[in-house]
């Protein structure tokens, strides 16, 4: 197991202090009692203070680990090294087959760092009563997706960026996303391409109504409100990095602005390197054949 | 009321027979007795029936009511004109205002049609264990879709055409419109507007995860095949001009081919007259800013 | 030398009359005076009846060779077999190096046939004064493309369709296409893929100075007008097949409609998986990475 | 005549000192010997300090003669006030019939700002033999094109971003724009409009030959390439803000990066609204028709 051999690498050969997982450290206990020194964390106010304990981060999977983890750290977010069990991600540069020689370097310092902005969400009820926001915000570092959800009836949203009305989204949904998000769900939606050190934020209509619905990149200064109309038809459906879905009723609204903390990724090579290497193996962005000899001429 | 106005006045200067449907028929004679003569039929076999007794149907409503009048029809179709009651469909040319010398040209003949094609789809349930098609076809003017509901899951689509693989559709889904819808769904999905006279089946995606899913528009001879693979993590769901939601579980597959009975329906002026005004005025398509003087030299 | 290789078995294992272009023919004769027999044409007149000569083409290039050796053909078209030096085209689906069998089976018979519609064009110079077509038509297998060569001002070309004005194209230009140029010019400019059997016409505009300017598809039995406006403050410019451009001054126009000779091309397998092969291969449609394992739950 | 009123009006209510382009000074005397106060420069070297003379520029006209008038700012740039003669521009947003109460309000102050980025590129010949950037800068405020002019070659450009290579263009051409640029050219293209203070360099395609040639956007601090091949068949072209094409030979280079000295355009509302503004009614983003009333059962 990878994660075991990480761990009594890191310990005896870097002597650092480890924190797993609760999950995890079960499951490394299960496999041998050495791993007594691993330490770990109890969900709750615990999780809340691991910045204060953690120098850096490392994952292992896709980038649906680095979403799970990052979303651990509400406030500030330590330096995470992503690595790939497989095929790199948009976010994971690093082949977990060479992580001594990855994590020998990154320790040693000093290391390149994407930094990759968030979007805080606030779903707000009834948002005509009051626009006080009761809960902790929702912070997403891909996309948040408001959508129709089964129902047949196109949704009807109404969208405000700094009180100055954007537009009405009559179609599948609405996607807000990250420039870290625009290689994912925003970009099967027709978003474009975004380096993720680029600040702002996409605003990319799902399958809309119209003809003219070209995608929209805002500043990151923004704030952009989202409402469902009092007389529409239908429920709307928020969704943050793809999970957590959250019915939205007539009235309610939710409410997005960049988060304060961003979550600083490593990276193999450097910022743009890493993102143009994502692009062209895991996309095949502009893959073509090369043209080959034509014309009646030369035969 | 528009309805029983036009039925007095068709009755009276037209002498036709009139059917209307059984929910009208009660509300014709709630308003007055006089509409006795309304005849109407009953749902099951006498709706089969129906093509042999109507020799031209009129709707009043939008391009959905020519949707549900069409699909009364499973087999030859009479000719429809469509009225509008506000603004005009892609479907509907005619304004209700203006019935009576809109119906009288009609029924002097001769008459332009634009006969639109519908696909006749099949669910197969558990495709590897038999292709018996047990039900009647579902018949539909615009698209069948497959999509993955609210499954956080992609669907994963393996489409074949007359028995070549196509190809895989991984994404929010896919679908299969005839040339009449390609102003409907598929067009909010990026397909191309088509000429409703042009025969064809259009292939379009839907948030396809993919940089290089260009819809496609294959010919109206072929019989195109939809599996959800056996192993597929979650459920696709299909649904028919936008009703009838059915799910469709691993293994099973949906067929489609063109139906051996098209819908003629009545043309205000001609077929590709009518077509370009509806993109015109229901799409604003191509609608720009005329282009202002612009140039320092003449300040 | 492959032709000659080629013309010699033709001629010692199929004992037929085998016609080249007369500077193929010197080629031949320059290789050996083996070659004596081969007979070739001169241009003029000859060229207009060899039709009546010549039972079926063979061709060895890409795509640009088949454009060649059907525009040799004004009238009735013999089929054509397209060889493919390299990697295979659009309609070049054999590989030359298995010359033989694939030659052997064409010549027992039966083939599969792809249909291909040309597109005949006329310039009308100051179409104003006159309607007369006072040249010979020129053929499109591929596309007419319609642009404003380098000039810095917008084409702004009004199009009429069956006299129904279709819309006034303000951009770098405007694309006929037939269906099988639709993976040709049209889909760089982001028209649809259309399978070559579908008729119709493809109206692609060129990098439009409006956001709803979606391509549409045409009928294939309708005539197209494009009209530079008299107003104009530029010329636009016609190339054929991507050759002969022409240019055309303020007041000319374009017409096109579907010419009466389509081009017969030999299929290698059937016209639907020919198609499809040559879209998987020869654009990477729709070809994506597998998706890799992803999820913190299972590190 | 608007410009001499309003010189008139700047002079006797405000006081000012007023400078304009030589040009219309002889169009003004011409007018009336009254306009004896007013100053202009000759070109050369006048020009180059024009900044140090000129707090706030007024402009009459549309978006060009706003890139005309910050193209004569080489270095810092004063203030814009952009009027617009006649529908407001995406730079343009005060209408000129209203210039006393906006000049009133903005010469009082505070004013709302636009800071628009510049690039600045330089023509690099024969790049092999040297990186020698001979020639000043030429800066654009909407874009730099490089295309194929009327080559019937495929243009095939390298590119790369900072020593990365970015990928090889070939299709019509590249177009490397700004924010502010990218409601011009680049969405003709295909591009995403991107509010104007988002910083960021667009790298849009034109009419790519590949399916997958998704435009991006890059960081602002970056440095573009962008190569012609030295075996390349034809020439290509640059053009900066649609003028000024230079050629470009096999082994030329063109090289781009942000400016230091971006431009302000003064608001009229704030740079969002203004923006949202310009997009709706200058290009009818996401204009569609009010879904009207559908269903037959209310009919």
């Amino acid at each position: 197991m990878l994660c075991s051999e990480m761990v009594r690498w890191l310990k005896e050969q870097k002597s650092l202090n480890i924190f797993v997982e609760p999950r995890v450290r079960n499951e490394l206990l299960t496999e041998s009692s050495y791993y007594q020194f691993v330490q770990t964390w109890e969900n709750g106010n615990e999780v809340l203070r691991l910045h204060t304990k953690v120098d850096v981060v490392v994952t292992l999977g896709g980038d649906g680990t680095v979403l799970w983890a990052a979303n651990m750290f509400k406030g500030p977010v330590p330096p995470i090294v992503p690595f790939s069990l497989g095929s790199l991600g948009f976010m994971t540069p690093f082949y977990s087959e060479h992580y001594k020689e990855y994590l020998d370097s990154i320790l040693r310092g000093p290391i390149s760092i994407t930094l990759r902005h968030r979007l805080q969400c606030h779903v707000i009820r009834d948002a005509a009563k009051s626009d006080l926001e009761t809960e902790e915000p929702i912070l997403v570092l891909n996309e948040v997706t408001i959508d129709r959800g089964i129902s047949s009836f196109l949704s009807n949203l109404e969208c405000y960026c700094d009180n100055s009305f954007v537009t009405c989204v009559q179609g599948d949904g609405l996607i807000l996303s990250t420039t870290s998000g625009s290689t994912a769900y925003s970009l099967a939606a027709g978003g474009s391409m975004v380096h993720p050190q680029v600040p702002g934020i996409l605003f990319t209509p799902i399958c809309p109504h119209s003809l003219s619905f070209r995608p929209l990149i805002l500043p990151e200064h923004v704030t952009i409100r989202v409402q469902v109309p009092f007389n529409s038809r239908g429920h709307a459906w928020a969704s943050f990095d793809g999970k957590d879905r959250k019915k939205l009723a007539p009235g309610d609204a939710l409410v997005c602005s960049m988060a304060p903390w961003p979550v600083p990724t490593a990276c193999q090579s450097d910022s743009t390197s890493d993102f143009l290497h994502s692009i062209h193996e895991g996309l095949h962005w502009n893959l073509r054949k090369t043209q080959s000899f034509d014309g009646p001429q030369e035969t």
